[in-house]
């Protein structure tokens, strides 16, 4: 059975592992405070072409959207967000079990446009019962999108210029940063979003790791006592080494970029392969998600052979549905789909 | 430096690693129902003479405390436990985070008796105040305590009765469980465990695991929806296999025994060093945890060699401190430490 | 200056501070346990017709809301509601703040159909990804809406059907009742309030009292150590007797009917004076609050000698008005207005 | 039946009851933004000689305390009290509930020492795991305290001069604050408190009031949104002016002085009456309420015709008991008394 249902199937890249086994070893102290994690975070901080990064290593996405906007908010602030945004859709309500609403606004092709920003904090300045309201604390948004798409350079300096002029944070979700990044249609490098950004994070669960997310604060912001705040959301690694080391590889000698290109070369190809067999895509994404409309008999004949996601049903009977690659994808796989296209 | 500081200073026991990698390119579908993770309790049960235990895998033991308590409470109700819980001294206020209290009683070196447990509830009961205060919800202990110590059965099934008789659920923290067991002064197995407890969890980060801890309902008494439940506290991995694979190569052969059986094995040579040089005990611990006390000539000289906890100072001048062996300990690490003593 | 700002910018109806003052030297135990407000308790259940009903006194509707709907709610659920309903918009957060979303559907003039309803439970049936999705786990509504308008007999009887079928436990917010239920466009009582909700409140403070709600569960569905769960959330007063009492002076001899029906009365006249002089209705009303369009001329006018609510601005520059009577709203007041128009 | 149980047994002292009839009609903006809360603010800075006084209005102890603790403290820190606090025993655990952990430490007769807290901050801060522990964050005494006791100048001068160098806020609760004052064993005035504390709050339910506290802030330091705050917990009242209609007039003409003043005479004769008959004092309470150590023959006998607490029994089979006077105790009800001694 092939499979392109997600960029989480497979295990780790093969040098994730390795080093973590070169490492094994190694006696370090507990919960981040070791000369690994410190390897790690100086070299993602040399990768940003920064030397004043913040930078701590959780195990999943949305353990990380949870801490990173719980610690950035205040107990009557939300995070306003496009309306298909991550945190306001799949992640079970872990920002409002912490305590926050999310304040969804209408996204396009999964983006938050600074003007539709502006107009909603525009209605929120003129309302007199603001006390009564959720307060906007901090925005969130996810580069590249849930639906694979991305923000140029000049839509996030309009985004970041905004949160500038309303005191908000701008936090960015990059659970498939690097696919973003090495994406042709990208404008934008890793420095940039150090620059546009208040706190990000870079994704290796989806982006060849075993587990693991760094947070990075950009502006000498990390809350005070942020590990005991890690912690008490259980979320503090006793072996951060785990996480850590593989941020450590995934930063040497250009991996991370390396297993992000190779995605997008493999997207790029399943692109090009549906469309050459007629496929209308539902989005046109530049990214490692791709996005095609199947009629019901092309959607049960490749259901046969194939994993991949139903995205959602369109009201004149087809079906949207996903397919993702990943550092593990191989052009034999590639090859496999196109004989059941 | 030698270390003795704990038993999560090194990676992974080597064979947990090769698991990892043999099953690395393996495609699974992600967030735990994948067939590796099937196959992890399936192995589970099989050590525990159980077919009917369900079970879930987490990452930390503060992560796995808070999620078994907070989902098995009601907002109103609290957890008792041992003044010296982990839960009520070392968890950076995880449960009360969670909106519990942590109801801590006297403990004698960080076992709960059924007799503390008792009064409690009988002086409970005669308070008609009683919706005025925190409502007692279930019961926590730890097994090995914090102290290395070990409940006898006799100890346990008393407790587990005092519990069923107040209707209160019984929920073991078993982060260094597998020391426990194996620990020479045991007259437990693991079957005994599932008999005695509502819910306890089978640690991993401890005892030779990257990270992971194997949580376990052993009355069918699992939350609904608790992948829900994990999802939204930020605990669900995508991999999860990077836990369960683990968990596994441990109840594979036997691994997880024999991993805490050396361990025990280098803690009662530690000991003997110890007492033969006629350092005083602190507490006698049986397991891999070993409590020593250290005049201020004695700490400062070992400190310059070896890495150990500083557990406490004593009211005459004195410092309790703590060695800890684990899978990774060995004779050689030994003997270092014996000329040093 | 006239006000018709809202029903709460006087004290109470004369008859319950009356009351208050008759009972005020009468020793009585605390926290709701005292005779006086048994004796409000079983007038109420008089009221409705029904010996069973399980009825708490709360001090305010953001309170009462913020307790019914998280007492009803597992940690995963969320409560569904018309998109322009009081807890999705109005109260700061509370439903957030207490750890549950806020699952906000289009509604039509302040209501949620039932079709709409159902249609949202179907997709959330189908759905795969149910447990990375907030568990829709009651139905909020209010009656009278945030618009003042009323469901009927049948659109809430389709709408507790639909809540049965899906297993969603429905409640009311009551804040105006009594204005809903002597409206002469209401075909209910509160019998049928009672047969057609799980739980719903009967709102004080906006119909007569200083403070004060009733919160009435109606199928012996009150959570169990309620009195707890009051006190934790702050909501539990030593002097309960301060709102049951009033509830007892509202529920004798017909009282609040009294009150509900003056008010209405008062606004059908004003409904009536506004419409005479040819302003639009912004939506209209059969209830105690009432909606106007205005002339920017208009609203700078009426402003200098009314107070009244901005309702919203509209695109044409014009903006909708609120205007509200209640108890304490005079023959003269309208008289006065009157001339103003 | 005499009662002697609490200070909250009866309604309002009568002048607050008239106050809020001749205010009745006055129309007044909601949610305390109007010129009546201004003017009870206005009189409680002008008690306390001083004109910067933040004050909000709440209707409850517990509420009171829960939103005066958590809106101080960040997620991570906890509220230091004595064991014997409110707080840590009788509110139903509404601080955990709200997610912060009451570090209870041992007190003396219901008071914190500056000493106690000295050393525990002095061995927090050596403590090298303090990120795994709860951050202390603020100290919570109350005046009187749960046993009536009261602190001397010199005590809270101490118990400030320690707070202030462990940069930790004081929050007094003074539900019973009048009754402290009044006492001819005070020292401190209200001016005093207020140099004195960083936050705390003037009782009203147990002080003559039928509802309400007021929570004074004494630097400027309420948090920013406090009304926010306020509404998101459930506690912002449509109609304030009940609370502060009251606190205006308990302190119009000394009135609240008078009240206390009036409970601490009967106070003082009741006790008297006690200790001439022979009974021992459990505690020597120099405030309104009193303890007496009753026989097992006493207790059953006074029973039959007085209402009174039963504090906790006692090892040898006596029974330590509460009588409270309020201003609502009255000469007959104590010479009644008298004549069951």
């Amino acid at each position: 059975m092939l499979s392109f249902a997600s960029d989480y199937t497979e295990g780790a890249h093969p040098k994730l592992l390795q080093h973590l086994m070169e490492r094994n070893l190694v006696t370090l102290p507990g919960y981040g405070l070791d000369e690994d994690t410190e390897a790690a975070r100086a070299k993602i901080c040399a990768a940003c072409g920064r030397d004043d990064l913040q930078i701590c290593f959780l195990t999943g996405g949305t353990q990380t959207n949870r801490i990173a906007v719980s610690s950035m908010l205040r107990s009557y602030e939300g995070v306003v967000c496009a309306d298909t945004g991550h945190i306001a859709v799949h992640e079970s309500g872990a920002i409002e079990h912490s305590g926050h609403k999310v304040l969804a606004l209408p996204g396009a092709e999964g983006k938050l446009a600074a003007e539709t920003l502006a107009q909603y904090m525009e209605t929120w300045l003129a309302d007199e019962t603001q006390e009564h309201m959720v307060r906007p604390g901090m925005v969130y948004i996810s580069h590249p999108t849930e639906y694979g798409t991305l923000y140029t350079k000049a839509e996030l300096t309009a985004l970041h210029d905004a949160c500038r002029k309303y005191g908000l944070p701008l936090y960015m979700d990059g659970a498939r940063l690097g696919y973003g990044l090495m994406s042709p249609a990208s404008d934008m490098t890793l420095r940039d979003i150090c620059e546009l950004t208040d706190l990000f994070y870079i994704g290796g669960t989806k982006v060849g790791a075993l587990c693991g997310e760094a947070l990075v604060f950009t502006r000498g912001n990390m809350p005070p006592h942020f590990m005991a705040i890690i912690k008490q959301q259980g979320a503090l690694l006793a072996k951060t080494r785990v996480v850590s080391q593989q941020f450590d590889a995934l930063f040497t000698d250009g991996l991370y970029w390396d297993i992000s290109r190779h995605a997008i070369d493999m997207a790029m190809q399943l692109k090009a392969m549906f469309t050459a067999k007629g496929y209308p895509l539902f989005i046109d994404s530049p990214t490692n998600q791709q996005f095609f409309i199947l009629t019901p008999q092309q959607l049960s004949r490749l259901k046969q052979d194939v994993v991949f996601s139903v995205w959602q049903p369109l009201p004149d009977g087809r079906t949207a549905v996903r397919f993702v690659t990943s550092w593990a994808t191989t052009a034999q796989q590639l090859a496999a789909l196109k004989r059941l296209l």
